[in-house]
């Protein structure tokens, strides 16, 4: 069978953490088995990576970041083949561009357009492994680009697809996805399937979970992910299309999210239009604005408060000084020391009495909610950002979430 | 004017001097001209990439090795251009594969097949300083390879002679080319102009100086070579083709060796054929014999003695085994602890009195000869390891090249 492992930036964080997976894949194979191996930069190799640039320049341009950044996993990815051959098994390095995934020209954050896999079928029709750089493709100017933090998960998810394998598997330092951050909550429990929807409401664990965009190109493909321990051998969690063996309108989890901001602009001009003249900007600068909230217009004039990622604080704020200049907007202010919380799980919203259960329990812990966002499945409360990790317990415990 | 220049590992080999090179650059881009800026690995990179290597396997494959040591010089590379547009200075760092420097397919030793510069001359025509990471190419089979030690010097002649530019720079951490190691010599003296065929011969300094193989090119294209100074804004010492203007048959330079291990094999049977026989697996294994002695042959077997690099002792130890049980030879032994010492010059072999001079002087200095070998432009004799530097300064004295 052909197998698709991801392995992750602690998972391959040792030379002695290579060596046990490439015995591992060594065992895989001899049993039969096909392997194409997606790994991550060792540790903290991408992060001291942006330190050398930072030292460089301020604003090191996105083009040369990924030229630097991608260098992280080509040096995994030789290491695990190496490591590979050491165990007598046949292996081969790719890079991102080696490995055909293709993407837009949109350095820092690019989207993989394509993936030609032929030279990956190729190797492993002569009986290699196959071991990719992850995180990284090649856009139509033969520039490197990289698919933003976690992008491996994404590499490893497209390739699943490209392959056509069953599922793809995302080895990490976690055994699964749970009812809540088992470092915040002790008695969270590891649920065994959960659809993808709720998997990218449940993002807080993202980063050391899976990367969001790789759930929802595993979503539209309808591809299998399974999030497991690197380190023991036991079923993870499957991230799968919805089903009917679980219950609906059940809280299945609570995420919760500590590196964000609060902006709020006063006594912005309350007329069609503004909001995407407030908007634009940030969205092309690719910045991800989370919750909306426009509070009831007074004389014309409205506040908005929008939430967004603490990394875009600087640029997202020097953006808005030309917005409210040209818009005439009273203030603009920054709170960075907000969180949010938010329960998660398919028609949920659309049952009574679960929001108002949510709301009381805070106030009953004497949290107090800042604002409320709600999708479909989720219910999202911005909090003090001091109050996260009793909220999230509070609300684990009052929807009996726990292990019993 | 369009200038194509070479940075070695020392020059860039901290963020600060990396500014500096930038800040230099700066200016020759203002004052009109083009930059095509070729650079190594910063510093000890490639040498704690191998270590890593060696960590995962006692023998990474030759193609994982350059997959993973080719990520210092795109680091660097990416890094010299951020510096670069950090100063205001538009650039683009290119890998090899993104040069246009193909490669044969020989891993870690591959030589340069062709250049094809449309990217850099796209590049350069955007009005980008264009920074190349040095040492590496792609082969046929798109994967990367990379050109040996010291193999960015290589790929800047390359790409010298691909830009048609009238001499290629490369700046290193000496002024230029001595009479004799400045290290061991006190008052050795920088060398304005050496013919190729000298330089090639004084390659004892290559490792700081030059690579050989970049003599080699810049010769077969009569390609002028300026070694100069990272540091100090001085001329350096032109590589180019003999001329008149400088006296033939004197002594320019006095060169060593210290790396190398001397291999001899006893009782070897002297018949046609296997002289091929002993170093043709040596050759296909990529190992640069030096110079062989071969003793005059007593009832029909004879001795063999031959020089090679320290770092290839082994495996030529490893493949000597085999032939030293094909043919019957009675023992291989090898001696570690020899150095060389030459004269260079055009014309000294075949000038009366030279060679004996200078085995007068060693003899003098109680020096013992263990062998001797000569080429048209220099005389080298093989010594025990500890009186290299003492032979050095001996015949540097003895033939008067110090400064005055």
């Amino acid at each position: 069978m052909l197998l698709v492992h991801k392995y992750g930036g602690s998972s391959v964080g040792t030379i002695e953490r290579i060596k046990n997976i490439a015995k591992k894949l060594a065992r895989l194979k001899e049993e039969g088995n096909d392997l194409v191996v997606v790994v991550s930069a060792m540790g903290d190799t991408t992060d001291e990576l942006i330190d050398l640039a930072k030292k460089i320049s301020n604003r090191p341009s996105p083009r040369e970041l990924d030229a630097l950044m991608s260098t992280g996993e080509q040096i995994s990815g030789a290491l695990m083949a190496m490591a590979l051959e050491d165990v007598g098994v046949p292996a081969v390095s790719l890079t991102g561009w080696q490995a055909g995934i293709y993407t837009d020209e949109n350095a820092g954050r690019a989207r993989i357009r394509s993936v030609d896999p032929s030279r990956i079928k190729e190797e492993l029709k002569k009986g290699k492994v196959v071991v990719v750089a992850g995180f990284q493709g090649i856009c139509d100017q033969n520039d490197i680009t990289t698919l933003g933090r976690g992008g491996s998960d994404t590499t490893a998810v497209a390739l699943g697809i490209a392959l056509g394998v069953e599922k793809t598997e995302i080895f990490t330092d976690v055994k699964g996805v749970y009812t809540a951050d088992p470092r915040i909550v002790k008695n969270a429990k590891k649920l065994d399937v959960i659809s993808y929807e709720e998997m990218l409401e449940l993002a807080s664990q993202g980063a050391r979970v899976m990367h969001n965009r790789a759930v929802e190109l595993g979503w539209i493909y309808n591809m299998k992910i399974e999030v497991k321990s690197s380190f023991e051998d036991e079923p993870g969690t499957i991230i799968q299309e919805v089903s009917e063996m679980e219950p609906v309108s059940r809280v299945r989890g609570i995420a919760h999210k500590k590196d964000i901001a609060k902006i709020t602009l006063k006594h912005v001009l309350d007329k069609p239009g503004i909001a995407h003249r407030i908007f634009k900007p940030l969205g092309d600068a690719g910045i991800n604005v989370d919750d909306i909230i426009q509070n009831a217009s007074e004389s014309g004039y409205t506040d908005i408060s929008f939430t967004i990622p603490i990394d875009d604080v600087d640029k997202a704020l020097e953006l808005l000084e030309n917005v409210k200049r040209e818009l005439d907007i009273r203030e603009v202010s920054c709170n960075k020391k907000v969180g949010k919380v938010s329960i998660v799980g398919v028609g949920i919203q659309s049952t009574p009495g679960i929001a108002a259960k949510m709301f009381g329990l805070l106030g009953e812990a004497g949290i107090n909610i800042d604002m409320i966002s709600t999708s479909e499945i989720k219910i999202g409360c911005i909090i003090n950002e001091d109050d996260v990790e009793k909220a999230v317990n509070v609300l684990h415990d009052g929807f009996g979430l726990g292990e019993e």
